[in-house]
């Protein structure tokens, strides 16, 4: 069996590819990241491997039909990461991952790398010692998640049949703790808005025309400051409209077993809380939807400074949605909003991207059932289920093309800093992955009489 | 005599030169343009050539003494511009100047190349002339007018005598018209703050954190949308406090002869009128104080998204100031101001620098006189008297350490756009600019007897 040096060594080169789907200048390290895990899959065993191409990024694809009388599984994953600007709050460099204490260091470190290769690592040693997995595997691998999966939903309609499945296992989630693991069982949906405001016709020195114009950064400050009311709910008239909210039980379980508001405080770095009153930090993160503005840029951006007013400011807006919100409705309300705050004088032009539908997973199947149990043998301990405000839109998409259940099988940490810098993944857990996928395998294998 | 070719071509090499004083990377090419501009000095037959070192970027200076009886005058110009950012909006490339009909268009192409060559040419076809010029010479140009000036007023103190001169000639203002010249006679004075917005300790996954944390991006947007009040009023208190507005004589002849809300509007390019009640908009950019944001930035400014909440937010702030406001004093009140306005659990860090005092000129010695002379001798019209929102600072430094009088000879066009994309300059006033700065001389070495 292959040593962790080993693993680490590829680990390494995984993160050390920087497939930043976002950035068009990427694109070329996107599509050298793909052939990387195409030659892992191969390695691995797999029997079949193929790159779909895409209008953007290509989807990897691999699979190892054993006996039609063995269920069939499903592993979804993306090679894809976030940007990791602003490079200057890294301690070390994003795309040159390094191991510190237990820890590997890079973007993509958790979100999705070692997620996603835990099962590729899993598959190989039970190829390796078997000869064959004891259950049919298929691998779908894309390249677009972190820009809201915009190629997906037509390719797995276009390929329903080779996607066919019994249950499909997905790796980008949290546990509660190193030693806590925990199955997510829903997830918010997501919506992207960029926002540009236009004043007037070009840019204008700010000792001539300073007090005589209204200044686009001013009109968009003002705007952004009108996305919430005082008592910190979203502005945007009929935002919560038709929500669903969890049951009794499920608040009271949410309570006795997700993180308390001190430990929500504690790994956002905050110095205090703050949001929509009445609900925990747990709640707001999870069953209440957000609207965060997640960029803004006007004028000048180099050291130094430009004494100039802008003719343009930009926003960028990120909506997270939960079941009873649809993103088309979202959508259109907050363009109106927009263009109710946006004053006489300016233009404004919005974009809509990655629209992505929340879900809520059941929990309690058979695939469930061997994912705990697979957990309780790696970890010693029960996994807890818990709720993510996070958006993986391919799992509504399995859900609805595909009719499969999906186990969210997460082995990050809270504090991995998924998005964010020096981003990490604790590598005991990659051990540990492999063994509860290993042992996931080999339950559902033996489980087939449930199906 | 050179051609009209020959200056055209010297004065694109000069403007091809990036001298962006504001931007570190760019220190080679300042210190590359304040050699060439030496070069230029030398070969125009001045006596004698130098560069000053700053701890930033050189200060080149060239005199030409011809006789103790004739009056000295200080030509002053800055061969530093300003970032030609955002590049996307310009049509031509910023340091590969164009012709484009009348106008030679490039980054620092009015402000202050253009305007700056005029004199070393007017200097130069005199001594090609004449042997020599009709008056004692001295040029002191600049590379750091666009970040304050700030190693400007130590150099012009500790090289009182070298400087000593009878009065000073600036040309890096606006002409009203092509068909009507313009002395300037009074700036506004300038304060440039940057202020950064510290919230919680990283960056954090706006799905997993959305909601539950105080975006610094709002915060800081609210904060930006207090500036002012609905009255377009500055809202800081004391802001306006001690301010020295003009005489009705001079309000009126403001109103006279200075542009219209027509003519204001339709420069700035806007859809309509904005400003502080009760005045102008030729009054507020030029008798009235201002703060204008020129940039904000947070979160990820590449193409796509990054779905993160940024721990920190920055906005770059311009005020402009008026007689009987002190930079000095601004700073304190707008720093309480901004520290007020920060919400509990921010933290903000503000940067202030290139302050300016604005300067009143007096309109009637015999230097301005021997101007407004040669302006009707080259333009076939008698100048009017403005005033300008915009700063040079050394106009004040030349009053208060050499005790000489400033005349601020413009030749720019209040479409040129300096600071913004497509700057410009109007050739044919590099020629009548030439002509006014030859006759202008004469007119002074003749008026000799008034000293």
């Amino acid at each position: 069996m292959p040593t962790l040096q080993q693993y680490i060594a590829e680990l390494r080169e995984f993160i050390s590819i920087p497939s930043v789907s976002a950035d068009p200048l990427m694109k070329g390290s996107v599509r050298q990241c793909a052939a990387w895990l195409a030659t892992q899959l191969k390695n691995a065993g797999l029997k079949r491997v193929k790159a779909f191409e895409t209008q953007l990024h290509p989807i990897v694809y691999a699979d190892y039909f054993v006996d039609a009388s063995l269920p069939t599984i499903l592993f979804y994953g993306h090679y894809d990461v976030q940007p990791a600007e602003p490079l200057t709050d890294w301690l070390s460099e994003p795309f040159n991952p390094v191991i510190k204490g237990n820890y590997i260091v890079g973007r993509g470190a958790s979100d999705d790398k070692s997620q996603l290769l835990v099962h590729v690592k899993a598959i190989e040693e039970l190829i390796l010692k078997n000869g064959a997995p004891p259950v049919n595997i298929k691998c779908l691998f894309e390249g677009e998640e972190e820009i809201g999966s915009p190629n997906l939903k037509a390719l797995i309609t276009a390929n329903k049949q080779l996607l066919a499945c019994d249950a499909t296992v997905i790796s980008d989630t949290n546990m509660a703790a190193a030693n806590q693991p925990a199955i997510t069982y829903s997830l918010r949906g997501s919506l992207n808005l960029e926002l540009t405001l236009h004043g007037q016709e070009k840019e204008l020195h700010s000792g001539k025309y300073g007090g005589t114009v209204y200044n686009p950064i001013q009109a968009l400050s003002e705007i952004i400051s009108q996305f919430h009311q005082q008592d910190n709910r979203v502005a945007i008239p009929g935002f919560y409209d038709g929500i669903k909210q969890p049951g009794k039980a499920e608040k009271a379980y949410m309570a006795a077993y997700g993180p308390n508001n001190k430990a929500m405080v504690a790994a956002a770095g905050t110095a205090c809380q703050w949001g929509e009153a009445g609900y925990t930090a747990y709640e707001r993160a999870t069953i209440r939807p957000s609207l965060s503005v997640t960029s803004v840029s006007a004028g000048y951006q180099g050291e130094g400074a430009k004494n100039s007013i802008p003719n343009a400011a930009t926003a960028k807006i990120n909506i997270r949605l939960v079941p009873g919100q649809q993103p088309a409705r979202l959508e259109t309300l907050t363009r109106s909003f927009i263009n109710y705050l946006t004053p006489p004088g300016f233009r404004v032009s919005i974009k809509a991207s990655s629209p992505a539908m929340p879900v809520v997973l059941p929990t309690g199947n058979c695939f469930l059932k061997a994912a705990a149990l697979a957990y309780e043998a790696a970890f010693g301990v029960n996994p807890i289920f818990l709720r993510s405000g996070g958006t993986i839109p391919v799992v509504n998409m399995f859900k609805e093309i595909l009719s499969a259940p999906t186990v969210l099988m997460g082995f990050a940490l809270p504090a991995d800093n998924m998005h964010g810098p020096n981003e990490q993944f604790y590598l005991p857990n990659f051990i540990k992955g492999i063994q509860t996928s290993i042992q996931f395998m080999n339950n559902v294998s033996s489980l087939t009489k449930y199906k």
